[in-house]
């Protein structure tokens, strides 16, 4: 699908409000006044046939009058009106619109007709609508705004922020305000019924005013735009910052009565948001907080930890605390570090990470300003935070050093200064410092900043591996998988994709059973094969650790025999023989389709890993090799693959090459199969491989 | 060891002050300044021989000069003067002091002597000393300030706040502020040479005056003030609600350097404060924010859940991922509510918990105020939480509305009013309303509120159990342990403490290993027994599954023979042989002493769980029933011993039984004990009871 030209939308040269009103009460007055008082430069048409002139701008009787080609038309009518307005606007050519109105998909079935109808309005026409049921946006340096909120355009930072709820949204710009962070751009998307939260997002991406892009997201609504839009971003150098909620069952049904999006499986999400180095951040302090960080924090050449200068010693405990609670180091100083410190701190100061300045530093301001020089100049740290408590007297001393450090270095400087006044929080904001406001606060979105540059990192080395570019490889496929219904059909198909499985083979009498057991050698498997029978094992359908002639012909007798007793009505193909694997690990690996990601792939240690530890690691399918490690790696069963006490370690990257495959089989079979369940796979030591002992589908 | 009576130092009649300085600019006047410019009604006595007067007070000489008996001296001099001029006032029959000065054991060698003579001056004089290194504290109702911080007596609230950081403190006081929560007593514990953080603790239980106490605490000195301070509060229904830092290693090293507090066993801090039902917080916010909470919140009859309600649709989705994550329950609303809310709520209101009025509400104020009632009365809802966002405009409206609500219910409100102007916040305030700033914050203040107000409950189901009084009933035993050297004699000391054990014997040749055989029963087990010998299975120590005469002979001799092999120069005492214990699950117990809580009990399931995935809970010895099954519930391997997919149950009772017979022999021996290792355990199932199959004693 092409994208939309949001050009037009952000940046008009000309708004035509419909349904604008002369009374300033009236929320409907707002966007008029707005633009009026903020001094827009544009072309303004208020469309109302009851007056004159609105706001010292030249109405117009009817949408016909205006003239073509307007960049931008604010639809400010009854949900019911809005279709037949847009309608008589794409006549005029109009080449964007935001509809404020609600009484769409939001208020249900009546709502939705609206909504579909809209939808197909602007499939067709092509003109992004942004809406309904929104708030509106804005763009603040060409003070366009198309919003009936209240707005109070003072700082401007290259921030752009899309909301799915316009409250929400709201409730973090003041947020933001607050921490000294003013958004350029503010969108919210409402219902999306043409324009989803990520065409904003690569609009913004290649926005040359946004730096970063900031979100509040219930649920995305197209995988595809997703990726397209995260892959702008990414491409352009931008982060974004997303605060995705609808964990929680209760929070996912209201997420989807509230702007009838789907929540989705979380974990999806986060493994998604992960591989794309996108930021997600959990509350709304720490979307803020880490918004204002990236908004001034830099990615220095080198990774590193985080080093920790405070006058207190509290705050100091806290902040390592913190750290090691988001899983970031406190940077280990040097020893010239630490040996330079010693030098010009006073005997009690601490002169290790975290380093104590003491409240006495404040007698020695040169000593201040170079302790925090060294530092910074550390090899090992990455950011410093810098935690003061002091009152108004000595900031106008201290801050201009400040600022002169925060010039100088090329590392992200952090100043957590508890409750400043209004003044010195000014003055630390005008001087171009981040200033975060608690010491927990600022670790947690320095962690942000430090994973970001690490993940930034890790994707420029593996670019040429990414799973986007394998899908197009993968050709879709003919066949469907209708045909593959028994274990041993599955397991042949697995194969084809160059999986290993147990030498084996399917016989029909116990002739052909003693004779195939001879190829494969003992001890060996025996295995109902029959579509009719799921649990074969509960039933007497499987027989193992068969070691001779005389029990292979008993196993295969009693097999059908118990076949017989509990499934009378079953069509049973065969016995499968296999070889027994005795030795490794077991794991297992699933499939199932998520309605926006499609086919994912689920990854575990087998028995109580699963059932009682719930250790399980879920990716979108298919999977470059990385996204296959890191899975491994992240289940709390990784030390068991990885040996522990001596043991011997099991063939990782066997493992990891097998659920490459599996999601490449995954996702060319997507379209027939609706599970698949891999359980157990074996993972042998390093060098020997895995082989899937069993494997089921459910198509 | 008695308590201090710290009533002379928080509610002085008289106060001498040492050092005091008439210069005004300097941090010695700052006292003097204080209490006159706060209009202290008691007697004040500056010591300074250089001036007639300070701040219109009268000057005397020196502090032979002082009347005896005075409640409170204020000493602001050098660490070297601080004990003689002690020494001079307890002359004068002193009934308190506070020294401000640091130079004691926080700067190391010279400091530590120094802090050494005034502990034992405290101790045989029982004049407590607030400090050293101390920032003081104050009493803001009588306006007692003995401290040389910047205070602001404004609000006032029951609550007291006693820091090992003065700096932290002082922190969190502004910050509380700004929550418009005025703490009514503020103590900074210094160095704590002779009063502890837990005496103060002790104090405020006992003082009418407060209501809740709070703390930041880096680490406890002393378990028996601890305890006691703790079972004070309880006694007086007064919550405690501690930050305790120093997690992390780098944060336990800080603060050890920091107050010369160890920091301890985060873990088993963490199960101390959940059996004494303190409440733990993680950061500053929370800290704050729990204390705005419980300051105005409810202890309603009937515990139950949290009911949201929002005039925003995201508000709501983050409140309810809030609760799942945090582990509190977003209420199920009885069908009564929903019916009643749908009566009077748009259609497109959500009516479900959270229930989203949508901002279409404010044109129904009367609709608005009966939603919450009716939320309010149902009988699943324990806590409300309202999310506003709103301008001041309507705000005059609606919180008198609010006001009446909440002096109405006996259950708990927060109004979380998103970015309220002052003014807004004050009218919040002075209607006695709780306000939290953010849907997360209000969120995770109240599932602490909720989850005391259950331990409230529980403690008092189960008082007659508390491990308190169980210690005083375990005499003290004069027997030690030196000669427990071999399992053998080990498990027999743990069978006279009622513990199971297998059935067997320890025999000194093969005639008698045959004849032992035959009373216990095959199949057995044996096993080299000699306290030379610490890993008897990895050398052929040990044999089992032995099922004949034949093979007990043989497994003798191979045992005997390794022995000879491997431990050429060990004393061999015998063999044990035991009945081979086949069923059940393996979990261990284990006894270690912490510097603080003495002996703690380990417990978790054997093998991967403890060497993978950590899953091990500690508490301190003695436990309780009720502390044993709690532990046991407490590890995620408890699904495993509840018995999962239609396994049989484990039995849990004998397990918890034996964790508190096991915790009664660690407490009695506890002056011999350095490590007890129970290893496995195995739990048989439900009504079969448990057996200790291998013990190890480090004494």
């Amino acid at each position: 699908m092409p994208t939309f030209n949001l050009q037009p939308m952000f940046s008009p040269k000309s708004i035509a409000i419909i349904g604008a009103s002369g009374d300033e009460r009236k929320l409907s007055a707002r966007p008029l006044v707005n633009l009026r008082n903020q001094g827009y430069k544009g072309t303004v048409y208020p469309v109302n046939p009851k007056y004159e002139d609105i706001a010292g701008y030249k109405c117009l009787e009817d949408i016909e009058s205006l003239p073509e080609n307007i960049d931008l038309a604010i639809v400010s009518v009854s949900a019911k009106q809005a279709l037949p307005v847009l309608e008589q606007l794409a006549e005029r050519l109009v080449k964007s619109a935001v509809v404020y109105s609600s009484g769409f998909s939001e208020i249900g079935q009546e709502g939705s007709h609206l909504q579909h109808d809209l939808t197909d309005f602007i499939n067709r026409t092509r003109i992004p609508v942004c809406g309904p049921n929104s708030l509106g946006f804005y763009n603040q340096s060409e003070k366009v705004i198309a919003t009936f909120a209240a707005v109070d355009f003072d700082i401007g930072d290259p921030v752009a922020f899309i909301t799915q709820s316009g409250a929400f949204g709201s409730f973090t710009y003041a947020m933001a305000k607050e921490m000294g962070l003013g958004y350029n751009y503010f969108v919210s998307t409402g219902n999306e019924a043409g324009v989803d939260f990520f065409d904003y997002v690569e609009y913004f991406a290649q926005n040359e005013n946004v730096k970063v892009i900031g979100g509040y997201i219930e649920g995305a609504r197209d995988l595809e735009k997703m990726t397209q839009g995260i892959s702008a971003a990414e491409k352009n150098n931008k982060p974004i910052i997303l605060m995705k909620v609808g964990s929680s069952q209760r929070g996912a049904e209201a997420a989807s009565s509230h702007t009838s999006s789907l929540a989705g499986n979380q974990s999806v999400y986060e493994s998604f948001f992960k591989q794309k180095n996108v930021v997600q951040v959990y509350d709304e302090e720490e979307l803020v907080d880490t918004l204002a960080l990236f908004n001034k924090g830099k990615i220095s050449p080198n990774r590193g930890d985080v080093g920790i200068v405070t006058i207190s010693g509290g705050a100091g405990i806290v902040m390592a605390d913190k750290c090691e609670e988001y899983g970031i180091q406190t940077a280990n100083l040097t020893e010239e570090t630490t040996s330079k410190l010693k030098e010009i701190l006073p005997p009690f100061a601490s002169v290790n990470n975290p380093v104590d300045l003491t409240a006495q530093i404040i007698q020695m301001i040169d000593h201040f300003e170079e302790s925090l020089n060294i530092v910074l100049e550390d090899e090992n740290v990455e950011a410093l935070v810098l935690y003061m408590q002091l009152g108004d007297a000595i900031a106008p001393q201290i801050i201009p050093k400040l600022k002169q450090i925060n010039e100088q270095t090329d590392k992200t400087l952090v100043i957590c200064w508890a409750q400043p006044s209004q003044k010195t929080k000014d003055a630390l904001l005008d001087g171009g410092l981040c200033w975060l406001p608690t010491p927990t606060r600022a670790i947690k979105a320095v962690k942000n900043l430090i994973q970001y540059n690490e993940g930034r990192e890790r994707r420029g080395q593996t670019k040429n591996d990414l799973p986007e570019q394998k899908v197009s490889e993968i050709a879709a496929t003919t066949t469907d998988l209708k045909n593959a219904k028994t274990e041993y059909d599955i397991k042949q198909e697995l194969a084809g994709y160059g999986i290993s499985i147990p030498r084996g083979a399917l016989v029909k009498n116990v002739d052909d059973a003693i004779n195939c057991v001879e190829d494969i050698g003992y001890p060996v498997v025996l295995k109902v094969a029959s579509s009719d029978i799921t649990h074969k094992s509960d039933n007497g359908g499987v027989k193992v650790n068969i070691n001779t002639k005389e029990e292979v012909i008993e196993a295969y007798k009693s097999i059908i025999s118990n076949m017989e007793k509990n499934y009378p009505s079953a069509n049973i193909e065969g016995i499968l023989i296999e070889e027994m694997i005795k030795d490794g690990i077991e794991v297992f690996i699933g499939c199932f389709q998520d309605s926006l990601f499609g086919p994912c792939i689920m990854f575990g240690l087998g028995g109580i890993y699963v059932e009682v530890l719930s250790d399980v690691v879920i990716r979108k399918a298919p999977l470059s090799e990385q996204d296959a490690e890191d899975m491994i790696r992240s289940i709390k069963g990784y030390k068991i693959l990885k040996g522990t006490r001596g043991k011997v370690p099991s063939d990782i990257s066997a493992l990891a090459s097998d659920l490459v495959k599996i999601s490449e089989f995954c996702w060319q079979y997507k379209d027939s199969i609706i599970e698949l369940d891999i359980n157990p796979l074996v993972v042998k030591s390093k060098g020997e491989g895995v082989v899937a002992l069993d494997a089921a589908i459910v198509s």
